[in-house]
């Protein structure tokens, strides 16, 4: 269960529109329909052809733009974004767009992703006078861009892109500009969609469902996009790309109504259930997931088994940034949290619990204890992902090596740890046939899963990653 | 599905503790638990067995809640309360507990249910020189205890408690008491527990699970159980008590992990599901539920008929109040508020669509289009309860007679209208069957499906209902 | 320097309008003009001649009347209130004005003052089944007006009224009537002036100013004033009324550009300095006032003396209910909280520094000893009024008795505490005296200078003023 | 009346402290003092000879800093800024200290003043890759040091402040060390004093009295003084350096309280007055000021011509951002916003009005307007400074050479424009003696006044206070 980790990355969601009138209204509930990708900060940039403005702050979609502020931002384009990770310190100034005025024009920034030579980017800018406004990798970009040689500002962007390793889907956005790029694996999903005559961008498609807006198609791994006034236009800034889409957005990221390189995420994830069923058929009395992001799987595990699919867990959908956390005191005479077992359907039944991945190991170790208490007389723990051994550089969120569990235990060992009755994980192989692409492993980046990364990982960046803990 | 109406009626939560040095924390998440009855107020009173003394607002309960206003509410006593509706007009002064203040003591107030006689009580309550200082149905019986002649507490709530006619749930605490009634036909849920020493009462045993507190029993109709630091008393203050508990807690207001009557919600939405499967097999592709009080039905529906359930539909679970409505203009370009369909899911496929119940048939008409427009080549929609034909006098917040869609239109005029392939409504007898209860039909209130209500019904009571709309 | 202390009693102000279009937003200005008398809580009630509906909250003017709020305040009358003191222990609840609505119409309340009989008259009401809402005397009149037999509104509230003892100014609307009431002797400011065909009344006449309005006269002792679409009505209500208006109102809360019976207020706290200069000739260098109440007076004073008045103390505007107290620790390093003496103008230099009032002493001893920082070489104080000697029971907020210095204290005694060079107290001769009113000291409250109060006192009131410290 | 004019200047307060542990407290008491000199944004960064971390945002000191955003301010070192002007757009970016991090240091910059060649550096800045964050001036400084060639950070500064013309006060702390400039005519206040063994610096004196600090001396003109732990050391930067203070410190902007290069601002602005009476002695009955700047003056005015001093003008201290503007229909009924005539003080009298200064005119109009509505029979202005007839380019914030009603009208158009029965402008001769300095004018920008101004203009500069409009 990968959502209650944090640490340095930077899972984000873009969005952006252009040629609508109302560019920003459709950003709001574009941007609304991506806040499961981020939900610390968010904004929307406008420009009505002249200026760019923005508003921004630190909260959800719906608490940071009022319609006091949306009536402020008029104009036909507009970018946004949802902010996921307190990456580099967090704070107001880290919200994106980020936004760069100059006397020569004005350039907004939206990027998902992780950059891996950052830090030396920064090192080398700053050695050259240049002063960073925010913690973000994200920032580079700008500066990058503005000491390019080239008079065109498109040439400046591909330029600056090119300097860029790791992972990235980029919205940026001059007066009359919109550019859209995504890094030369294509490891961050990024697709395009037109709404009558206007163009729309967004991390994933379940954004372009919920404006009215028809999928077009994904943008290409080294695709820098260019759209303005005169249509579309399409070039390819990356010497080599290869396609490695991330495959933690099928197991766990991404919305159930989104649809990545074709592939919708709620069908995948059901069909890793079903794999699962097959990998590790268990002789039980219910299956249950854990919501919201493994209840695809358990119903696909619970049709391919027989096993009846039961509600055994259920999450209060009303915990806010400002619940008050019971004391320890409190949390020892049995005060639940965000997540409670449900004693009518599991009590005096062999249980399997389906999630969708194994961090740390304590959240698993917690749930099995719920059940347990709620009187489950077995928890069979079913994982419809491979143990994760390896950090992520690229933006998922996961953890250092030392912190994840997988990286030096063994299977039984975990299951020990956790307090399951028996513990399976998805094979990846049968993950990847569950997706039903044609290429196979080589179109996806496992390196969580297996080690091996699509991109070279700069020094301090692993320093960082090993280290910390 | 009924969860977007609202009228005059009140459906609420009700939480109380007595004799627990964290009650007033026990009872922050015994409300949280609760919150899903009732999201426009809440509020918490303690006793410290000398004073009483509140926090209550409009808004969530972890909106209302702030840590600092938590560290005021010292006690061991505390009773709390979620408001639903905007019965009356809304407003701070109706937020419950109500609490007042006398130089013979304090008195505070937690009601679910409505009151049937409540105009005429007021009425003859003004023409004694009472102040009412809310527009809820509830303060009433604080002036009857008030006015009551008896000169034992207990027995002027009796005395107060035999004169109101129709639903309630009351929580009442002096300085010194807890006393706990229901109304004779024990028409709400409300439920007993202990956790170590401390007694605990809720409208639901979802929240005994987030505490950790052991259930113990249901409230009585008409009994009224009084707590004190000697333990507990029941007494009977009803002549003529017989159980009729609300159908809709089951089909559609309750949390699924709760167990009313000692049957699990979940549990008898899913069998709700299975005999839709016999009373009505379809033909059909895929199952779907509208979230989130159809799941359990649908999930049924699906395990019966052996169709395979997915996820058609998906709510998007970041709305709060403050979410900027789409304008007319973007809807009809197809901005989607908070309910989108999964093309992934659907597009091409004969669906059949789950839902708890239709009210005024506006929502199933949207959601038809929804998946209609989404790719489904047909909608088949099965309702887990029968056609609503009759108002709710007793808080589950319908409509009024001529806004229900059933109430004058056949199943065949409804289908038309909501434009869906087949409609079938579960038969009363398959929906009282699902809960496998011995009393049958008896032991439930069928008002708004057949007509035939437990109690009286006054005339001003009537005219509202039937003349409002 | 009266402003700092604070107790059981209310000081308040009120306003209202009727037969204007824009009613609430006149009294919104109104109120936002009497803001000194009251700054912890704030409310206005319209009448559209069919309904009353108010807005309160705890705060200022400016903090609790929100655009959007007032769009919603529609009308042609309306009455508003600023509270004071935390009396009855403050809330939300206490906030006037006070609604009450029944279904026989609904009334509001607006009270300036403070009745000494409340408390039995709260007891009696409770024994009569009564439940009160607040812990504020105001209500209690609500109470007497439903009661009583009377079969015409105004009779109720002349019988009401006749009931209460002590001080006050009330404003009762209901929807078709705004009725204006001034205790039997007068003891609180209240005027009466047009604005076009709109009659408004106020605590005091700096509100009539602020909206351009047109002073008629002051309403008198026993006096009710009827007004509605028909115009004024004056009844008298009390068998035997004498004017006594409080004298603290001259020396202290009223605004500088308010007329109190004709007197402006400025005017007599100058000429109070002017005889301070006849009773307390000092040889000194500069004379230098408490802000913001005691500038007039010091002024008077220099201007008499012919010393040169300077801007010795001054005091910071932008304090406020957030600003954060300097530790015990920082204040002993020097820290000051709101007002500083001014080197450049007392150092080195024997200064009179006048102020309006001595109470407990020790905000007297505090500004000595800026004074005497700042370097002052000598510091005389004169103060523009008696020694207090007894309490306030008629909601100016003093202290118990036990509290004031000078209760038991003499002059001499009390120069020693506040560190003082010299202490002179005007006689009541001469601050009568500055009035220039013909009626000499009968026309006025002395009740905290000399003991002789216009009313009589009862048992539990007295108690709680003389016991409580 | 200088204050309600707002355009592209910033006149700011500053304050520091280098050594005390509760750095930031005091830096909060002293930016309260300070708050007269901006109150759109606050901002405080601290140091803990680590890292640098702030907080800032837009509204009062007591609006932004809470108890809990203190808490987090820890270290011995702090700077902070009040902010006046929405200069360059305002937002939260603009609100200084700004605060710069890099891999090699952080920096933090409060500045109060205005450069005049910000515009052309920034240009060069821009043109070799610098990207801007906000769009104040200030900023400049900090690209400026960044790209020094130097390799110690005070040769650095030193190199930086070089490059700038114009006004500035500016505070510059690393994590080790604060650095104090102010430019080479020392157009804007800034003062050092000690409180124990740390240093404290502010833009005005009153900022020490209110934390309890001592005196030493004021900043001298291009002086750079450096504050570490090592203690002080001062440097000179710029060759030439000669004195020039800003008359309108004196006549308009400062406390009163405040001592600028040893004259005490409330005595400057009484011996302004007292000039007045010499240079405009008038037949009248009552002498008031406009308050709060023009107290001193007109109380001089008085004490030199023996009328009587009254308080004939008042102004509602409890307006704040969130005061609801007067419709203009009911501005036409005569509803007053801020400021109000005393009717029975000036009534029937002959009045002389003294105010700072005339900017446009129109504030001037309004209350010779208030007066004669409120029945002053004659009213005589005198104004004590000269008339303005030029833009200021070193931060105060008067208007474009265009907007002054003095740049083209004699002072009879103007008293006849204002409808003054008498209008007297101080001469500037009577102006720089009332502070008896022995520098005469030199020591002093009259720039306003004269058109002499002690830098060069840049043209762009120029071109924007003439053209605006």
């Amino acid at each position: 269960m990968l959502a209650e980790i944090k640490g340095l990355n930077e899972e984000c969601g873009v969005f952006g529109v252009w040629g609508h009138q109302d560019a920003a209204q459709l950003t709001y509930y574009g941007l609304h329909a991506l806040q499961h990708r981020g939900q610390e900060g968010t904004g929307i940039v406008v420009s009505d052809g002249t200026t760019l403005k923005g508003v921004k702050g630190e909260g959800l979609v719906t608490e940071i733009f009022t319609a006091d502020r949306m009536a402020e931002l008029t104009g036909s384009a507009a970018i946004g974004h949802v902010r996921y990770a307190t990456a580099g310190g967090g704070g107001y100034e880290n919200v994106q767009p980020l936004l760069f005025h100059s006397q020569s024009g004005s350039l907004a920034l939206a990027h998902n992703g992780n950059l891996v030579n950052a830090n030396s980017l920064k090192h080398q800018l700053e050695a050259q006078g240049s002063i960073f406004q925010t913690s973000s990798d994200s920032e580079v970009l700008a500066h990058l861009i503005r000491r390019s040689g080239f008079a065109h500002k498109n040439d400046q962007v591909k330029n600056a892109l090119s300097m860029l390793k790791g992972a990235y889907a980029y919205l940026i956005m001059t007066e009359n500009e919109l550019m859209v790029a995504l890094d030369p694996h294509g490891l961050r999903p990024l697709s395009l969609a037109c709404l009558g005559d206007a163009y729309v961008v967004a991390s994933e498609t379940c954004a372009f469902d919920v404006i009215g807006a028809e999928y077009i198609r994904d943008i290409q791994p080294g695709e820098l996009l260019i759209i303005n006034d005169n249509g579309l236009k399409s070039e390819q800034f990356a010497v080599n790309s290869t396609k490695a889409m991330c495959m933690m957005e099928y197991v766990y990221f991404s919305r159930p109504d989104s649809n990545i390189l074709g592939v919708n995420v709620h069908t995948a994830r059901k069909n890793m259930g079903k794999r699962l069923a097959i990998e590790a058929p268990i002789d039980a009395d219910v299956v249950t997931g854990v919501p919201d992001s493994s209840i695809s799987a358990a119903i696909g595990y619970a049709e391919a088994t027989g096993i009846p699919y039961e509600m055994g867990l259920i999450k209060n959908k009303y915990v806010g940034r400002t619940f008050i956390q019971p004391t320890q005191a409190l949390r020892e005479q049995g005060v639940k949290m965000k997540l409670s077992a449900v004693r009518g359907v599991v009590e005096g039944k062999r249980v399997v619990m389906v999630d969708d991945s194994i961090v740390r190991g304590t959240t698993s170790r917690r749930i099995v204890n719920l059940l347990k208490e709620a009187g489950a007389t077995e928890v069979h723990v079913v994982i419809s992902s491979p143990p994760i051994k390896n950090p992520c550089f690229y933006g998922i969120d996961t953890a250092t090596k030392e912190e994840l569990i997988a990286s030096d235990k063994s299977i039984e060992e975990i299951r020990q740890i956790i307090g399951a009755d028996s513990l399976t994980f998805l094979s990846t192989e049968g993950m990847v046939a569950a997706l039903g692409q044609t290429e196979g492993a080589n179109g996806f980046c496992l390196g969580c899963f297996t080690g091996n990364y699509p991109t070279e990982i700069y020094p301090d960046t692993l320093q960082y990653y090993y280290q910390r803990g």
